[in-house]
């Protein structure tokens, strides 16, 4: 008997039918033997229902409050799903956070899990009892709402597998696994069917939106095995694992595109120590996550320039603190540049082979495509380009590198790293 | 400086705009050096939209997640106003039910306050903020959610009140207080100013739809002044308190007709001791509210008729319990009646005036209308009959006890007892 959390997101409790349809594939789970535990988001569209309420009260609504709103979604959706599995005369029992014991710090809207005591869960599967987890959604040590940010579901349900040591955490979504590139923009894009945490940690931050980063890291921290399935229909999904022998080693296992950075540049610093420090210092007390950053040597006048990007939904609250801090510290100007896009190709196999760097900026100077900021890491690159060069980098990239057929496989042996040097 | 309990109900804070109405409501009594608690119902539609949800999902929705979901509507509502009255500088606080520390017994649906600690509360009007409660949730003793059933948010507004010693609970609604008909049904319906509990529990109960008994009942018990005033529109509206020297003592205060009541008769009991006690037993372990009983006069064969009247819409739970207890006490049948209409007369009046009820009786019977069940209490008198009828009846009944005008008033002294006997 293993014991599974199950993760179903917005699209797959978006409607009763569809309530239905994810408890038949629990009894069935139920049915081989497994122990499950269930963990919701909420129905599709209501926390956008949710937050155009809260935007129409006012423009900046206050955070404490915005957790209480937002936690409701997903109370709808599991006391909906309890209902479906005791009518169907499955003992299910549903757990708002709080319930289940996931303490987070005091940041409401995004808070970050400090603890998981999981007891009642425990309780509640060793009296034969389904539980239906709230996800999103945890209390600080006063006992107040918060809510984990955007896809904190997946962190509820990675976090609740390493607290009751799941064989397994299986994320269900409306795709079928984690891509070679978003199957929107390339036609050819690819499933892959095994994927260590690291790669995966690299193309969920770089905005291959299966997978929330955070829930990767919790998952390699704690060793648990999570898989990417579709909730639509059967059959294999992506595994996130510890890399192991069988994984794919190509240079490059996949290409993202993210579209929801913006670029700010304080112009005109005066080139003293710490300056850096009291610029991203603010935009980390305000939890906004700075993603690139650039310095400029040093001009004539000792005067040099910071770019940095920022998430585009963070973009005013992160313009507000770098004005303030860029008057404090005497920079001429502040400059925004929101239509940009970082495209990045991602690979475990990075590290041993080289050149990847370089053929990736001559691919994308053979489309004529201008760079304007690079970072990489072990296992990956990631330039940031003008918003309408996005989808044809990704498409010129994906072909590059031979990202349409699988490592091994005859079509990658003959365009793959033969061609480069 | 006075504490004032303001109650909204789901048409108050139906919209954005309603909502924005009540955070300068509040803050107008605030500026009038008043300390408020606000206690809200989930936006109007919401709650019903939330049923209509579960009843999608199955016909009978497990209670316990039934009230997980309905509690939903009233933690965006409060987060709602919460941030609104923020963003207009107001120190506000969102309180759930928990947080108020409204403990509840275990009926998950229909709970009953078993106390309150209200004890955050305090603390945080001491600290100068201003809370924002959810109405009509609790949780038990184990901190699952319950819910206290339709109309429960007056009674959370009442019982706060209570524990605070407020100085007044005002309930703000969508009409301007309590008349002695419905408007809809009798065109010349009045305001009454000033009612005693007693008779506004009566006309609760009897379907005079603006206060719950339960929240009158309470307000009587602990001496909480409770005032029902529009929302929409300033001015007066009918103060609930003791009975005192100032209060109308017209013979009947109001006429209300109750629309949401069925019959239920178990036919040919075997007329012994305990049979009464074993029907209605299972109606009160199913917390169904049995309103009107009648046993008939035991017939030649010993076989007794029992009918009552229950909540239309706890029918279909009635009868499933009535058809088993009719089988074990071996009764012959079991008869439903759902198309009938309690109409009623109220008023403490009433004690000290004899013969309202044959100049009822009287009235009815001049306009052709059949009364299947009679029910009296010192202060109301109550006819079963045709829903067809109940228009009508209430119509001939406003008139005949001079209903239109206040007593006192020319026109009730020339139409009022002398027209009787």
């Amino acid at each position: 008997m293993a014991l599974f959390i199950q993760k179903f997101g917005g699209t797959s409790v978006g409607s009763i039918e569809r309530i239905h349809r994810i408890a038949e594939r629990i009894e069935h789970t139920c049915r081989d033997g497994h122990q499950v535990v269930a963990v919701l988001s909420a129905m599709s569209g209501e926390t956008d229902r949710l937050l155009r309420l809260a935007h129409a009260v006012t423009p900046h609504p206050d955070d404490r409050e915005l957790a209480v709103l937002l936690s409701s979604g997903e109370r709808v959706a599991i006391a909906l799903l309890a209902m479906t599995l005791r009518s169907r005369g499955v003992n299910a029992r549903s757990f708002t956070g709080r319930q289940v014991g996931i303490v987070t710090n005091s940041s409401h809207t995004r808070a970050r899990i400090a603890k998981i005591m999981a007891d009642p869960v425990r309780k509640a599967l060793a009296e034969g009892v389904l539980p239906i987890v709230a996800g999103f959604q945890g209390v600080n040590e006063q006992s107040e709402v918060t809510t984990l940010g955007r896809g904190g579901s997946d962190l509820t349900a990675v976090a609740l597998a390493a607290a009751l040591k799941a064989s397994r955490c299986i994320i269900f979504t409306d795709v079928d696994g984690v891509y070679t590139a978003d199957p929107n923009v390339v036609a050819s894009a690819r499933r892959i069917p095994k994927l260590s945490y690291e790669a995966m940690l690299e193309l969920a931050s770089l905005g291959a939106k299966v997978l929330q980063a955070r829930s990767v890291e919790f998952a390699a921290k704690y060793g648990v095995p999570v898989e990417v399935q579709s909730s639509f229909q059967k059959g294999e999904g992506t595994l996130v694992t510890h890399e192991d022998a069988d994984m794919e080693r190509a240079a490059v296992s996949g290409v993202t595109g993210d579209r929801n950075q913006a670029k700010i540049t304080v112009v005109g610093v005066p080139d003293q120590p710490g300056i850096a420090a009291n610029v991203l210092g603010a935009m980390a007390e305000a939890c906004i996550v700075v993603d690139m950053i650039i310095q400029n040597v040093s001009h004539q006048d000792a005067l040099t320039d910071i770019s940095f990007t920022v998430p585009r939904s963070d973009l005013a609250r992160a313009m507000a603190l770098v004005t303030r801090t860029a008057e404090v510290i005497g920079a001429k100007t502040v400059e925004v540049k929101e239509e940009i896009a970082k495209v990045s190709l991602v690979g475990v196999g990075m590290q041993s082979h080289s050149g990847v760097a370089s053929r990736m900026f001559r691919t994308l100077a053979g489309e004529a495509i201008n760079i304007m900021m690079i970072s990489t890491s072990e296992i990956k690159i990631s330039c940031v380009l003008d918003e309408r060069d996005c989808n044809k980098a990704i498409q010129a990239l994906h072909a590059e590198f031979g990202l349409d057929h699988a490592p091994g496989q005859k079509g990658m042996t003959g365009r793959g790293e033969g061609t480069t040097s």
